[in-house]
């Protein structure tokens, strides 16, 4: 077989399911992985719709996914040829001053590259480089689909809720209920806050949320006043940390209005614009604001808590179809249709 | 009424139920507390065999206790008369340059005072001096036996914990599965470890450990090799955290050589005499000793915790009986018998 | 003597020095001071020209001062009547939920009151509320002039430098080099980064901060290439921590602009408008912003750094005239006249 | 050139400088350094005496130095031929699960080898494995002799005083003036504590630490009652830090008694025999202890603050001969005879 399926992205608002040539290790540090599970992502979107300068034209798209290692370069110490793996959605050296220190966001040779700047995983094969950083073995017990979410959109929950530096009994405020945000609720989850309150204007949303017990209070700020409530759970002080995963319209506002003063504001969020920060209108509040993308660092721990049953995706997962039907995947995906959370693609069926 | 009942210690192994007058307010911060729900704790046995030097004869034993605020003096500013509290067993200031930094244990007027230097809770009522920092408000939705052992032994496994500095999906080992251990378990799983082991020679121990989630693993070292099971949890390491919660012969040999190298193994227990520190034998595992007793200063903490349904200490409370039978619980208690964890005292019957 | 002279604030740009009624114990946490140096501040400039709200007509100015404790209330425990004590421009409680934290500015009873709300210290005597927390003792080798700005301005870039979290060996960047930027670098020198870069666009500052040691290197933008030197520094990377006091037009541009990826910013500047975040320009940068006022509970730790010859305020009291000069002292102060960093106050001469 | 001349270890009690082989590449991962000057430290003296029994008969001594890459294996990133650089005393590989925690002594391929398991560096070459990890360039404004300590003792002052978790203001007790305790007073000057007070019964190391400003206060235990002087230094408290540097006879004891309540305590010495944790006497205190080896990873931290002129070693080299007369260094330096902190061995002259 020389070809596989991809899905290629061709220029704005221009996607394909077309038979592309075999990825081939390229470098010492590369390995080939057969793809088992993908997913739809934001970010696919982001880069579909052109809000995405650094994606290439032509590249394949798709960056969270698991599967097999088919081959591995000259250079590649740790992963072996059959292993069932996780894949980060980050690419790092680590070695590197930031690497070193556990800012692999900000790795000198790597970043955001797969599904992006080079052919992401919506296909049957793809190329992996610096896999040793790259692959994590998926334990046995654990399924290619409860490890799916793991090197991207888990990643970020995990990174969000530790740099939120929550602490037990604490009131944690988290705005959206998508997947990102669903997922910092359950990383939240982790470090034992006595109230997680989820924030989100889709009321289905908010519903999964409070019947898989990612959070405790859900309100939805079309009806409830968001400040109020905080402030009535907290004996009028505000949110200990919130975490602000919506990035739409006032949501901004919305996070430093609800925190406490002294609380940390874990800006997760992407905005297509600059917002308003005013200082002197919260001035005394004494915030901290945390911002920029997932050190996608944790995934070995994230999956041996996934093995341990402290951390389940499972309810995310709300689509599944072949890589025949993406295209259907990323109109469900984007339209939040049949209450799609996320949209998973099992392998091409010929 | 002009007096009341109380359990006296008169001396080593000298143990009397005894009418004694009824609690009056010495200072302006003190507090009389009707006592609803009181325990026998390890201390109290340890002061009855006369190994705690400084406790005095004559005094009133008894330190873990729910009441409800009967009394308060001129100075005291939170506490209302009426108020369900749970009692923090040590006394401290909240202002001294230890209580600033959060180490009321150390308080420069304060430290572990009730049952032992002063009269304690195993009584009708008891006098709390600096009421405003030692009682603590019970939450409507949170019973008297609930908020029972907050107090003493779990703001100890809480302490602990927290002293620990438990990472998400590491290893813990807690040796010693009685009362303190199986908080400190229960306050460990706050941290989200990827494993908990419990550590005991009493297997009905571990059996409730592990039949209420606390552990994850159950090793008994007159039958397990625990060394050697700790290494194969951990790639061969060993775990990442330990609790010393047992002050058996050996555990404290066990508790070095179970952690991994850079672990941190945290002493709670009481040691009746100086143990051997053979740093030239762990030269190189760079282990960190953390020792002492409970800094009591999260109660509020703990009790918003019960409250949001993430501690629940109903397990331990294996055995209950009024005042009157006091005596009889003391034997039990120290025995084990009949699974005895914590035999809880119930008001005086008359 | 009933009255006593004190600079009294009438409204917007209306300033005087007239005859006020001495002040009186008030609550019985209360100490009088008899003021023996204090300082014009750059706030009580922003309430002369009325840009902070909260100021009310009619109040003495003045809140960064030293003196001798002269009256007490009955209720303070620690202050000493003949103390020469250091007062803390922040007044709290030292009990609350913030306090309790270290979050002093944000304490439910207190706050900036000094010298806004309530008289402050630009007088020959001043009420100081909670006087158990706000005075501190001043060592005997210590003079009244090196204590001076131990309350406010030493303070505040004391707490700048703590929340900064710098490293040992890291290149620190400050915008400002006024009387709060000075302190800032002063207090980051504790941490021992290998490199202080001052920037202003006053060269005169710049070289007073060169001249003591306060910095490393100077740069003025109005000359270098900030950013291209602090890259040229830092292998390329930008300053590990950045501390923003100027509050300029473009400071809070350049501030984010010059931190390499995953730095921490401390905002201590005051704006008087919101600033623009635009975090699609920094995504990938990972920056964390802290922001707010001092929460000024290191006082004592201050005290002891001076007496032991680490900080020393010396090269900042440029100026030096009676309480009867004090609105020529406005006047050089506002236009940096002389070189003029502090205007210190001496007592009414007669 | 084939042969060389070194210092090697031939069983206890038994040293010679003799002719080896020059040493070669073994590894694509190993450099040959050139010596340029090297010193005798406390470690050569306990293998030569026998009490490393991990020391191998026949290997080189020595494993603290600077040189010159004269050669490096394929596998060598980052080190180029003709570099000045400082050696680390540990081998790391930097990617295990210990490396990536910053826990570098426990490394799972490494450890301390040059010098005890392979040769070391008391010879005109040597070969180090990792030599991306073990070797760090030089700033060229840094001499040979400025940077000879980085590697080894200290790596080791910086550690301890990192690790010992310094805050500005405090009192730091240092047990021991040798090498290693000199270099952990200059180290814990690195984080502004208001004392530091050394204490040795060697009255010309107390002199020495005193007239570099490595210590404020200078106890001799032969003449000052140290837990005395401590407590007066703290109003009562005793120190914030200890660090057990000595490792003689009672200095263990010492170390937690003039520790405060809740102090950390840092035991850098080396113990011939188990010491007494007599945790019933320190019931109360809330000791930390922490233990082991160097984690050696800071060395380029190091040259950056030694570059910046924060540190300086210069005061700790005493003496100064070429490898021809290494036979009476060891005699100088065990003796402690003529002052002698350091000795340097300058390269071999023929």
């Amino acid at each position: 077989m020389d070809t596989m399926k991809a899905v290629v992205y061709r220029g704005k608002e221009q996607l394909g399911l077309v038979d592309r040539p075999m990825p081939k290790i390229l470098a010492p540090e590369d390995a080939i992985v057969r793809v088992t599970r993908s997913t739809i992502c934001s970010s696919d979107l982001h880069i579909l719709h052109g809000s995405v300068p650094r994606a290439k034209e032509g590249v394949i798209l798709g960056h969270e996914f698991v599967g097999v290692v088919t081959q591995v370069g000259t250079g590649v110490k740790k992963c072996r040829v059959g292993e069932r793996v996780a894949v980060n959605v980050e690419t790092f050296c680590g070695d590197c001053f930031y690497c070193r220190r556990g800012f692999v966001n900000n790795c000198e040779k790597g970043g955001w590259e797969l599904g992006c700047r080079i052919d992401g995983c919506q296909a049957e094969f793809v190329r992996v480089p610096l896999a040793d950083q790259g692959l994590h073995p998926i334990p046995d017990t654990v399924s290619d689909e409860d490890a799916l979410l793991v090197g991207d959109v888990l990643s970020t929950g995990y990174w969000a809720a530790q740099i939120g530096e929550i602490e037990p009994a604490s009131t944690v405020a988290v705005l959206g209920a998508g997947p990102t945000g669903l997922c910092t609720m359950m990383c939240a989850r982790l470090y034992s806050p006595a109230c997680i309150v989820a924030i989100d204007v889709n009321d289905e949303r908010l519903s999964l949320a409070r019947a898989n017990g990612l959070c405790d209070i859900a309100l939805n700020p079309a009806r409830d006043d968001v400040e109020a409530r905080l402030q009535a759970l907290t004996e009028g002080r505000g949110a200990d940390r919130v975490f602000e995963v919506a990035g739409a319209k006032d949501t901004f506002e919305m996070a430093w209005r609800i925190a406490r003063p002294s609380a940390i504001v874990v800006l997760v969020a992407l905005y297509p614009e600059a917002q308003s920060l005013p200082l002197h209108l919260m001035y005394g509040k004494n915030l901290t604001f945390k911002t920029g993308g997932v050190h996608a660092n944790a995934c070995g721990d994230i999956l041996r808590l996934i093995e341990a049953g402290r951390l389940d995706t499972s309810c995310l997962l709300t689509h599944r179809a072949p890589l025949n039907d993406v295209l259907t995947g990323y109109r469900t995906f984007e339209s939040m249709r049949d209450g799609c959370i996320k949209w998973v693609i099992t392998p091409y069926e010929r």
